[in-house]
């Protein structure tokens, strides 16, 4: 009650996020709760700040194909809901192919245009020496052995895409959802039932890249910065389904924030960082000394913002659309100050520019220090 | 019995089409019986057929956006299924708006490239002076009163596109999907259960568009020759939502047959053949009558020809897809013979070109003979 008055006291529209570090076990819903379904290609960091925030109830945990396929994403779901403790937490199959791009569309598109720098499911290696590994490439339905330990828990029955439909009825204006991953869930559930994104709260998705630079001065952000310095306006959530994103963000949200490339150019999950996580809660110690470094923070800064605005330090408002013609800038961001957009149904986003890094990151410690419910 | 023994002793692949004409009642399926589910923008003769045809199991009746929008759809297929006493076979829900086309984009699209002769739901009025009449232009859940009559009876709760995803996991390899519409609802079914079409017997439809020419000699030919005589390749089924043609059209269906606007250049609803029709039954008598005559028999070959192949007269094996860049050419029909196709996933079908038309308007007429069941 004493964590709710101070969160009420502080405003509905986030909870007292930062205060909290060693206090009450997380997990502990209340009426008030902020409802969060995620949509992500994987599961991180930023699954697991959601889990331990403080009023937020995560209805569900939505995985579909991006940087892994969907049923590789899947197990790392399972299992990183099996090491916070909360398997109360629905894990649901998303869509295992993008509605038009293909893996034989990208060879294809690359041989005409060049490249990509990353390709998710269907990247077999770097063009150039890379420190960050590649993944190994499998079919859509093989799972690897997970770094993180094999789950031993199962996902639901249920669609992700009819389960983040039902929650919106359920709930109507009261469910948040973020996506970090490619957004084919998210249209198919628009396309499925046209009230969908105006029954959600709102949407907050990693995604799109404006122009971005690099900020920090080590071999990962000179290699991450790859994917922007020919192509600015590339961003691999986009490029993966473009069709799909270009249908979400032109779906009548009541509110969208976007989390572009941009931000994510000042973060980094360093070996100092992992460092400071991993003495931040043993229950969360094994599983990120396992992470491999270097990674901008993208997904965290979408949590984070979520759980506290005053983390933005700079944002804009723009109209966003996808580039869904089959050519060079096929998947690229498209946006517009306001009065210049086309008029085919775009949406305004509050777009983040710049967050407060060092806030965030002590955020994240605090959020990882918390107790882990009872329980497995 | 005699019937079951009849239409097995004629092969399993179609029942006894054509020579049951004022036989026993329709609607007594057989475990033997051919299942398919329709999915149509709208209702018509077609779907009589089906449910008229012996040792024919119609699962269900989907409706999806197209010549009108969804819902005045359905209610058409209510009215129809009722007028049928066929109120036991489920009238489903499909998609309302197309994956990524819109009524705007196609305005856009017309300013760029000029006026399309058909629009369906978004058609405002004919460019030129035509007998068909304009229906009425109207928003999307406006269902205006209908000429055959109000129904009485209700949509099923479930979705039209769940519905087909569930029967092809309860009959695998058993049902047949004939699609007369825009590809919308199959294009939904196929992301989200990748196993969707490898589940289905064939896949059935109507659409697209290769050389046709005017075959008959009267106004209405003349006027229907306009939707191609300057854009050959330009379909509406294809044309309303290219992007869900081009996903259906490129899943791993065991088969696919099309049927596309060529042979129906040969086929006309004249009011003899409604005449011929309305005194068939006078159960349906009534409905007929109120039709408006001048249409080409589009979705009554597709029904037609599955009930029986040999109607068929000439048809090709071709490779086939639909172009979904945003252009001159957005929503045409790509075809390819075998050995040309450029690999993308597209897949060989059985293209109708021609059908045997009296043989066709016999076997309508007969199967509308048939004594109704009783009940509604």
């Amino acid at each position: 009650m004493k964590r709710l008055a101070l969160g009420l006291a502080m405003g509905a529209c986030f909870a007292a996020f930062g205060t909290v570090a060693g206090g009450e076990p997380a997990a502990a819903a209340s009426a008030q709760s902020r409802k969060v379904i995620v949509d992500d290609d994987g599961f991180g960091i930023a699954q697991w700040l959601l889990l331990q925030a403080p009023d937020v109830d995560v209805l569900g945990i939505a995985v579909v194909s991006g940087d892994v396929w969907r049923d590789e994403g899947v197990a790392h779901a399972l299992r990183g809901v099996e090491i916070a403790h909360r398997t109360d937490v629905p894990v649901l199959k998303g869509a295992v192919y993008p509605l038009l791009n293909s893996e034989k569309l990208t060879d294809r598109w690359e041989s005409l245009y060049g490249k990509l720098v990353w390709k998710g499911a269907w990247m077999r290696q770097w063009v150039e020496p890379t420190a960050q590994s590649t993944p190994p490439y499998h079919a859509a339905d093989v799972v690897p052995d997970l770094p993180e330990g094999n789950p031993t828990t199962k996902a639901s029955d249920e669609s992700a895409v009819l389960f983040m439909i039902r929650k919106v009825h359920e709930f109507p204006g009261q469910v948040t959802i973020i996506a970090t991953g490619p957004m084919t869930d998210l249209a198919l559930a628009q396309r499925l039932d046209p009230s969908f994104a105006g029954l959600a709260k709102e949407l907050v998705y990693m995604g799109g890249s404006f122009n971005p630079r690099q900020v920090r001065d080590d071999v990962a952000a000179a290699q991450f910065a790859r994917e922007f310095e020919n192509s600015p306006r590339r961003e691999f959530n986009f490029r993966f389904d473009p069709e799909a994103a270009s249908i979400v963000l032109r779906a009548p949200w009541k509110r969208i924030v976007s989390v572009p490339a941009d931000p994510s150019t000042a973060t980094e999950l360093t070996p100092a960082f992992l460092h400071r996580l991993a003495a931040a809660n043993p229950a969360f110690a094994d599983a990120v000394r396992k992470k491999e470094p270097g990674f901008p923070l993208w997904d965290e800064i979408a949590a984070a913002v979520w759980l506290d605005p005053k983390l933005i330090t700079r944002s804009e408002d723009l109209y966003v659309d996808v580039n869904s013609q089959f050519g060079a800038g096929y998947g690229d961001t498209l946006s517009w100050r306001p009065g210049y957009q086309p008029d085919m149904d775009e949406q305004k986003e509050v777009v983040v520019r710049t967050v407060d890094v060092p806030k965030m990151e002590q955020a994240i410690v605090d959020l990882l220090s918390r107790k882990l419910p009872a329980g497995k």
